[in-house]
Parts: C-alpha cells; structure tokens; sequence
C-alpha cells in the first residue's frame, strides 16, 4: 500500500461519502476483478458506517457483489477524470480488457479479498448485508463499512483538506454524458453547533 | 412562483441530484410546515424519478413524511449556507420558530401540497413510496417524484451550468460540524459515450 495511505476511524468513515462525490465500485468473485463508476452511492449511518449504492442489473460488477457478498467504494480523484469515466460506459461483459484500457492498477489490503483502485482518495470496504427486495425493486444495495482507508495528502483526521491539497486530488461529481464538476471552495457555517446530517 | 423558475422535464429530474448536493428536506401535515438539511440523499431511478433519503427517528420532518406521504427535497445555494446550517441544526420540537429563525421563505406551487424553500436552485415534489422495512431499520425513505423545477440561471435544458451562473448559486456538499464545499470546476471527459451513473 502507497505510504500516502492510513486507517480512517470508523466513526469517520462517512465524511468519505457525505459531500456526494461519484464512486468506483469494485468487486472479486472468482478470479474475476471488476470496477464500475457510480454516481449513486449515499452514507446511510455513522456507527457502524453503512452506504447505499445502486447497481444496475446489467452490470458486471452487480453480479461479482453478489456473489461474494463484498465490494469495495472508493472516491476517485481529478486526476481519474478519464478512467472514472471509462469504467462507466463500457462493461465487462463487452471488453474483457476493460481495466487495463481504462489504466486500473489494482491492490491488495491486507484481509480483505477486494480489488482496490488505486490513486483513489479514499476506500471503503463492505460487507454486502442481503436485501433481496431492495435489490430486484430498486437495483439499491446496502453495505456495512469493514474497513476504511484515505489518502491523507487530502484526508486525514477525520477531515477533507480539498482547499490546500493538489487539485488533482479533488472529488469528481458526475452528471451526464461525460460532465462531471470538481468539489469546490470550503465554506464553514457560522455557528458551534453539531452536525446537518 | 418566480420568473426564473421552470419545470425540469421528469427524464431529467436525476441530474438536480446526480453530483450529490446536500439537500433540504420540506413536508407539511395537518398545518404544519417543516423543513430540515439532510446530506444522505440520492437519486435511485432515471424514468419514473425515484430517489431516497435517510431521515432520523428524533426529526419532525420524518413524522411529517410519514403523516402526509409526501416530501419537497430542494437544493439550496451558496447564499442558503447559514440557512442550510441553520435548519439541519435545530429541530422544530424545541424551536417552534425554526423556520423563521432560520430566515426560511415558503411557497406554494399549484397541485402539490407541500412547503417549498424560496432561493433553492432545484425542487422536486415526492410522493412517498411506503417501504415499512427500510424505514425502520435504516431511516431510509424511497420517494417517486412527480414535479420538478429548477431556477433557470443555473439549471436549464437539463443541465447545470455552474460554471457561468452567479457562485452564490453553487450546490453545498456538507462534511460535518459546519464545514461545506461549493461545487466547483466544470471537468468534461474526453469522449462521446453515455451515463457513468
């Protein structure tokens, strides 16, 4: 793992996802490695960390989660314009060289069996907790947060640091049809008090 | 309704939530009007519009949401920052003025009898999909949404132009304890291919 890299606290792991960035999914069954974009994903509570992400039925990546019942969020930066984008238009299904056209380089943590991208901001690894409604009405799956990590030239103590850190390390926000925005100026309300959440 | 206001058409409703802005939450039952800050909103289907939202066990809103089957989720502006803060911070159970105290303006669109925040970039008017179990696990709420709007100076034609409009109409990503980012710089990637979402 890149020496840039450290553990976030469990109880912070949510600062990850709050401001809404586009993830990459991840997943591993098999032998089998895939990584999707996802505009989609969403906190859904702080202790013990659990998220939502959307994962449509013709994905890939949807079947490797099931599967195994894991996958991996991570929070792509600037400087991952291209490959987000890349790992969300074309499946695996039709180019089975997709990661290496994309310019995925994948990696291993310790205990846990995913592929993690790398030169992501931050990664959270899941455990699939079943939702057999959910996941056939909604194509929406729940996972509880087993690991989180950052790289913490922008993300360390709990806290984004995107106004003094490298752009390129900047949150990439997707629209449409290859439109994407970076996250922006820091902005601090005036007042002591405890979380908008 | 004000002159810069306009329906957005329903198969572009996603794109108001696509980047992942924080969001204020409005519901009305029985006379009464609330409204809150949630940053764990997210869109869940293209056509019809769906999107979900966690809304916690101890706010008002969600009593209100459950009373009425219907929600307003808006995007609120740079210049709604303390706004923003202001009505994620208190609830109306102890601060029965909230909504004034916060400097909230409401208005009302023919059709949908909801409290909607004047000064919001976006709106969209949800019928609420009752799903008994997300609810209770996971404060988790699924909505359809039948209206949308949006303020034409920075959102028209399906797409945001943030990078033209006025910055006090940016979307705010919340993190936590007061701390927010405006959106910032458009970034389009490099080819002709569709949706990442």
């Amino acid at each position: 793992m890149d020496s840039h890299i450290a553990p976030v606290a469990p109880n912070h792991a949510y600062r990850l996802l709050n401001h809404g960035p586009t993830v990459l999914v991840s997943a591993r069954h098999d032998g089998v490695d895939n990584v999707m974009a996802a505009a989609w994903a969403c906190a859904l509570d702080f202790q013990p960390p659990k998220l939502t992400v959307v994962l449509d039925k013709a994905t890939k990546t949807r079947a490797l989660v099931e599967a195994s019942g894991r996958f991996a969020i991570q929070i792509p930066t600037a400087a991952q314009l291209q490959l987000t984008h890349a790992v969300g238009s074309r499946s695996l299904a039709e180019h089975p060289d997709k990661l290496r056209e994309a310019g995925v380089t994948l990696f291993d943590v310790d205990g846990h069996d995913l592929p993690f991208v790398a030169g992501c901001s931050g990664w959270l690894a899941c455990r699939l907790i079943p939702e057999p409604h959910n996941q056939q009405a909604y194509d929406l799956f729940v996972g509880e947060v087993v690991g989180a990590w950052s790289d913490t030239r922008v993300f360390r103590d709990g806290r984004w640091y995107f106004e003094t850190a490298d752009p390129a390390l900047r949150s990439l926000h997707y629209i449409a049809g290859g439109k994407f925005y970076a996250i922006g100026e820091a902005l601090n309300a005036d007042t002591g008090e405890a979380d908008a959440a």
